[in-house]
């Protein structure tokens, strides 16, 4: 037990100040490495099979992805932790050297453990989802090589992950495998690294309040109103518009403008909570819309 | 961590046979029980501890139940593991006599650990999702007892557990608890004891197929065939046109004929791997429709 253990506390330490790695609508390395480095140790796997473990995790994440014609947060799924789980059990199943039915059942198995909701960003069970999504990824593939049964079709089943968890309902099926054909998902989308730590959503918004702050010298008292477009989807992750805390303040899109004003950046050294609570960004928050 | 283990294998083992009891859509005990015990034991708690703490995890189950109007097997998610994870959270939340903001927190953190798939009915990864349930509601009491945060408003926010789970994305949030007017769904639903060790979809086709076969001593050879009417919800449930195991029979409407047929009888005794694969219910399957 201390493997799986091991994957969900560095899957939190990973995931807790939202600085790691963003595509495929999520965070592939904040449970696939925690996942493969505790997996990978007790094993005694060399560093060529963790990578090729980590390429195992991230095809299948991408794979899931493609199926989805609608953003999982819209119905208020966390994908990361959702995705990540099944992912994590892909890479641990490529680390024990699986057999394919092995590793269908592993997945089978990390489906039915999936989980994890947006309504819970900005607080501590945040991180803790993607841990677990790492921890269930170990567990998953360790009953999988244990001899636990699960369904083969868990996946594309119309009571399965993909309908589960498809907001519509409509996931879309029609493509199969084909490994010929394989295009590598992490070859053309590799991985992005974020510039500040808080959410992806309001880096775009950042940018800008940035560089009209150096580039007219803005004084933060002196702005009267930050007016923010973004999308609806955007707002329902970014759901604290008074954060009192560094945790609630990476899901708010004023304090991200307050900071940015306020502090010329939006780094480490602002996500503190007694950064969170001066009176400059508590005074601006409300300015902005 | 012992605790939340042995939440989880008395999960399992209170499930594995499909013979528990049933209500408000799943089966609470299979649960609730496994994780009182292990809660309970280790905190000293009293009888009328303990059985203050299921009805507290049953009305919590059942007022999920009611804000939402369509079933969750529709989408593919198994309920009893669905519900069961926040439930079982505020059963053990009772035990431990957490404060309502801990209690609120301990549903919450609860609701990002559900999870649970319908098409993985008929293999060993039903009975350990609901042993997973029991074990996730001792973490998250545990948790939340740590300190660990999560939103007050998981489980109604738009990006909460009512919403993601919902086959519709409407769940019905238009009542509130009102505590004084407070009517107790346990009095008023108790729990149904089933009367065959199999999905309780087939109970009423089983009935219906023992009793024209003693009323008219029915000899499995001389059946041409069998017709059952039954939802189609129950059809998702029943899976299993053929199956080989006792664990996939659970889930066959053609089994159970089967066995009507064959045995006058759908008990522990014929929910065996021998007896599924016997001649005798294998040849008479087919001609169940």
């Amino acid at each position: 037990r201390k493997v799986d253990a091991a994957a969900l506390v560095n899957g939190v330490a990973a995931h807790v100040l939202d600085y790691d790695d963003v595509t495929l609508d999520g965070h592939p390395s904040a449970v696939l490495v925690p996942a493969i480095l505790a997996q990978g140790e007790v094993l005694g796997s060399s560093g060529s099979e963790m990578l090729a473990a980590y390429v195992a995790g991230y095809e299948v994440w991408a794979e899931l992805l493609v199926r989805e014609p609608v953003p999982l947060h819209q119905k208020g799924w966390h994908p990361t932790a959702v995705r990540g789980t099944v992912a994590a059990a892909a890479a641990c199943a490529k680390l024990r050297r699986l057999s394919p039915q092995e590793t269908a059942t592993a997945l089978a198995i990390a489906s039915s453990m999936a989980g994890g909701l947006v309504a819970n960003f900005g607080t501590h069970t945040k991180c803790f989802q993607v841990g677990r999504a790492a921890q269930s990824g170990v567990i998953a593939a360790r009953l999988a090589a244990a001899g636990m049964t699960a369904s083969p079709d868990a996946l594309e089943h119309r009571s399965g992950f993909l309908a589960a968890f498809s907001p519509g309902g409509k996931p879309d099926l029609s493509n199969g495998l084909d490994s010929d054909k394989k295009e590598w998902h992490l070859v053309r989308q590799g991985l992005n690294v974020k510039r500040y730590p808080i959410c992806y959503a309001t880096h775009r918004a950042i940018d800008a309040a940035l560089d009209l702050a150096s580039r007219h010298d803005l004084r933060p008292e002196e702005v009267a109103g930050v007016r923010v477009s973004t999308g609806e989807m955007q707002m329902l992750m970014l759901r604290n518009a008074r954060p009192q805390t560094a945790l609630e303040a990476k899901f708010s899109m004023q304090f991200a403008m307050a900071s940015s004003l306020v502090a010329r950046n939006v780094g480490l050294a602002q996500m503190r909570d007694d950064f969170v609570c001066s009176s400059a960004i508590q005074s601006l928050m409300p300015r902005v819309s």
